[in-house]
């Protein structure tokens, strides 16, 4: 992700940049900073945090000028901090960059431009292109620019400033966005849309390893072969705010919808070419669980969730006990963590801070630390002995969907990972499962063509007070999910329950009134799954089956059923939940709520 | 418990045995027997199960005569088995006696009878009485009666009858309840009022050491001196359902008034008089746990709450690991049980099926295992290689109180008795919890003088669709059967929530409209408690507190509070269920509810 905004003109270049950088912001939001040619020089102004950070320091030392460029950031290489925020120069400022993307053979270059004296001051791959452009410089900006892409490899959007070419900034995209909005007399640079549209609704979509050279009277494209190309304008019609959210129309939407890609980037990083999986950034060993005697997953709402499956990947493949527990009730357990406990935290944020405190309570203890996180350098990740990053990109929406099904990908890597280490899982197997999580992208793809079905069924649970949510093993961790997504948008009261438990009591609360959604995936219960289903038929409920699209039986139970491809049972909680989180997307927007920002919640939990 | 009949008259004794049977079978349904004098002689048959077994036998041997004695039994001494069942005779037959209570020094007059030539058949304290009797025969029914009572030590109703006095019945009580029921040219002996009242309504109430001879035409009292008396006639004005549920309304109020009695016999049996604990039935020894490293807890319903409350019990005084499995989950999970694993499951049936399939998985994996329950010899009983039994009696009402109760004493007692054996609690400490259990009975008392405010609270929540429990530590588990009561009798769907994880989601469905329990008795977690019954009140719902009667705090943040006496963390929970058990029977009988039998439920759940 990252935000990327750049100003050509005769207005005040900070002005768009901070108002355009607020409107990406729903790209990263952990640093931020501005570049702006002043008096001869480009002067950098940038600050850790969210924009309201750097907008404090532009305070007390403005920028003023015609040309500059910003980003806001969401890290992976290098932690959030001032230096490793954007925009980054060379050794004397004479290029200055923003990028968004990884630059991959960043470490050999860095090792060649510091032999030959380049000093670096950040942890980024991203600074090695300033650099680059210093030490290429011919004295033609365009010249250089196109020297330094000869070099990188990687994927990128970047926008270059020359102190020596004051009126120009040149830009280009591979793999990530990157946009021109045309003005009248002032030209606009950045990731998306939304950060121009209050400004120009002309745009200019860049393709990768297109170049545009842009001033504030013209903007002259180039193709892959330097040769000078004409472009398309766009007209803009959405509302700036529906550009935002990429054409949807509410942030959990486009999040639910960006599931393939958060689960293709999640997976791919984790996984050597031979199918078996590496976390080698943490430097476990053959033995390294020789001491571990238990494993204590420990996390809040969504993440507990999450937890709760990993419970079954990793007793299945690792063969170590596991207990799950939410993070409020573990701090003030007296609990029996010893140094032989491993604890994995997980958190979207890394900011919660019942999670945090149950870490530091297991730490205290002598366990050994692992945290599963979606944030480069929170608090979280700092506290652990080691962190895994889930590759989801920033979650707007309150409602978790697609932190949630990139931490089950990561965490089911983990459990093989471990098992892996431990010869607790044939290699074979490995490979058969992270062959199918390749794949998962395209089937949820699939899953995701429910959308209208979910929809029309979500019109006719509106009226419902109350809907239980029942599965058995895995299928029962995601069926709470499941019911904490629809309360969390609906404000239905949903409840989630062993399928084969409901009977001892809660089956008084079951009739023609109270649908039921029923999870069966797991083979080894299906048919006990099925008699359950009978029982709260039998008590006149509706039930709404999800199963495989292979399977005959189920609908001989349920009232109707969505269908999930035929996956690995292990990885069909990542598919199952699909359905549910378009349920209760569209029974929230039904029912007229808030479905970004429900009432009474809040994204990231720091208070206990 | 178990239930007495007998009769003496000119119609036919065991149409009115079965029928005073079929109407005690409240007080114990395990096995029946009748016996009647006929033709000389005292025939007796007697059958393991519920009294249509009995019956069955009766069909192909019916027996005929005008004087006969009956039992209904509850085992506490003995497994439930033909043989065990009463009546029991002497060698001969000559005396034959039902009896309901414990004849406490039955081991020594065991030895000596069986030295002086006595046969024993079956594995019971009574039969002594009958060989007793016959011992000390001196040809006068009465005198010899008397001669049995000076030595027999313990708690008793009995009733004998003689096979050369063949108009008579002597009856007597201690400790255990004994009514005549006065006919025209017939009389009736009972436990209970109800086995009589469809054929008179003239009782005596026979009080401890009174005895009576009974015939057709006559009952002559003596005192415990010996000297004949006069007693009083009670007219019964009850119907005989009414009488049946000892004057309450309903079996689940009885059940839940019966809690100090029950968790006294569940006590007073495993105490020492120094105040440690005793299971010494079980075998255990010092070193008995230094190769268990992690004991599983399973159960279902209510017993799976009872199991959440005893892991802090455990992990406290025992400090093994504790994991608290639903059975129908624990089965089909593929767990990593051991022989190093202590399965303890807990069943007020003793033949909860899943129950029952979990037990029985565990010891397949090589766990030791051990039951609570509230049944002797019942499936779970016999497939464990240990049993602990709660003392709470039959419980009709398909809503468990009085067996959940007695489940949380036990458990306690256990991990007391674990850690006394381990050496991982302090004899001081076990003295001074052991001591406020002995105090428990009328601390109840005082709780159930909230009655009629847990009446008016109902009253208020009728209305209500949605209710919450909230708590932590301890205080959680409690709150999740609270919720559960609720849903199980009134159809309102309550939920329990860990009070620190509402905020991760589900404090989206809090409203006015949503009132909550909060259950604030854990000191180490009550500030954050208080924070959290704030959540939700700045939500607009109403907060009803449990809470200490000395806690100044609680009541600045709840709407009101219900007071309980201040007592040892540990056994607060004890505590606290009791006016939600309330809360739960009333809300219910004010809705309208079958109380007793809840729709959709079952009282002991033998499907999967």
């Amino acid at each position: 992700m990252c935000g990327i905004v750049g100003y050509v003109g005769s207005g005040e270049a900070s002005e768009f940049l901070i108002d355009g950088l607020r409107r990406l912001e729903y790209r990263g939001y952990d640093s931020a900073g501005i570049a702006v040619y002043e008096n001869g020089k480009i002067q950098i102004e940038k600050k850790k945090g969210g924009l309201a950070n750097l907008e404090a320091v532009l305070k007390e030392h403005p920028l003023h000028g015609h040309i500059g460029i910003g980003h806001t950031r969401w890290a992976t290489h290098g932690k959030p901090s001032d230096v490793n925020a954007h925009p980054h120069g060379d050794c004397h400022n004479h290029f200055v960059i923003v990028h968004n993307g990884i630059i991959e053979n960043y470490m050999t270059l860095k090792k060649e431009l510091i032999e030959k004296g380049h000093v670096f001051k950040s942890e980024t791959d991203t600074e090695v292109v300033a650099h680059l452009a210093e030490e290429l410089d011919d004295g033609n900006f365009l010249s250089t620019v196109r020297k330094v892409l000869a070099k990188i490899e990687g994927s990128y959007s970047l926008v270059f400033m020359d102190d020596s070419d004051p009126d120009t900034i040149i830009c280009t995209k591979k793999d990530n966005p990157l946009i021109i909005g045309l003005g009248k007399g002032e030209n606009f640079i950045a990731s998306d849309i939304p950060a121009v549209i209050n400004r120009t609704r002309q745009i200019y979509i860049m393709n990768d390893y297109e170049l545009a050279v842009v001033k504030k009277d013209s903007i002259t494209f180039y193709d892959h072969d330097d040769k000078e190309i004409t472009k398309e304008i766009h007209e803009v019609t959405w509302s700036a705010e529906a550009a935002e959210k990429g054409g949807y129309p509410h942030f959990m939407l486009k999040e639910i919808y960006e599931q393939p890609k958060a689960i293709h980037d999640t997976v791919q990083i984790y996984l050597n070419k031979d199918g078996s999986v590496n976390f080698k950034d943490l430097g476990w060993t053959e033995d390294c669980f020789d001491d571990i005697d238990h494993i204590l997953i420990t996390a809040c709402g969504t993440a507990y969730h999450a937890g709760l499956v990993a419970k079954h990947y990793i007793e299945r493949f690792v063969r170590i006990p596991v207990s799950v527990e939410i993070a409020s009730e573990y701090r003030y357990s007296n609990p029996l963590t010893t140094s032989k406990t491993l604890c994995i935290v997980v958190s979207q944020s890394g900011e919660t801070i019942d999670t945090l405190a149950a870490l530091k309570e297991a730490k205290r203890l002598g366990a050994k630390s692992l945290a599963v996180t979606n944030s480069i350098s929170s608090s979280i990740a700092r506290e652990s002995d080691n962190v895994i990053y889930t590759m989801a990109g920033p979650e707007i929406a309150v409602a978790s969907t697609k932190a949630y099904t990139t931490q089950l990908v990561a965490l089911l890597l983990l459990a093989l990972y471990m098992g892996q280490l431990r010869k607790t899982v044939k290699p074979e197997l490995v490979k058969e499962i992270t062959d199918a999580l390749k794949d998962l992208p395209k089937q949820i793809e699939k899953v995701l063509k429910e959308n209208d079905y979910m929809a029309e069924v979500a019109e006719r649970l509106i009226k419902a007070h109350d809907i239980f949510y029942l599965g058995r093993s895995i299928d029962y961790a995601i069926a709470m999910e499941g019911a904490l997504k629809l309360k969390e948008v609906s404000y239905i009261h949903a409840e989630a329950y062993a399928a084969g438990e409901l009977k001892h009591g809660t089956l008084a609360l079951i009739t023609e009134d109270t649908p039921v959604i029923a999870v069966a995936t797991q083979d080894n219960v299906s048919s006990k799954m099925y008699s359950n289903i009978e029982e709260v038929r039998a008590r006149g409920a509706e039930v709404l089956g999800i199963g495989y699209e292979d399977d005959a039986e189920i609908g001989k139970y349920t009232t109707e059923t969505v269908r999930i491809p035929r996956v690995d049972p292990f990885i069909a909680p990542i598919l199952s939940v699909i359905p549910m989180q378009l349920l209760a997307y569209y029974t929230s927007i039904k029912r007229g709520n808030n479905v970004d920002k429900p009432r009474n919640l809040a994204k990231s939990v720091t208070v206990e």
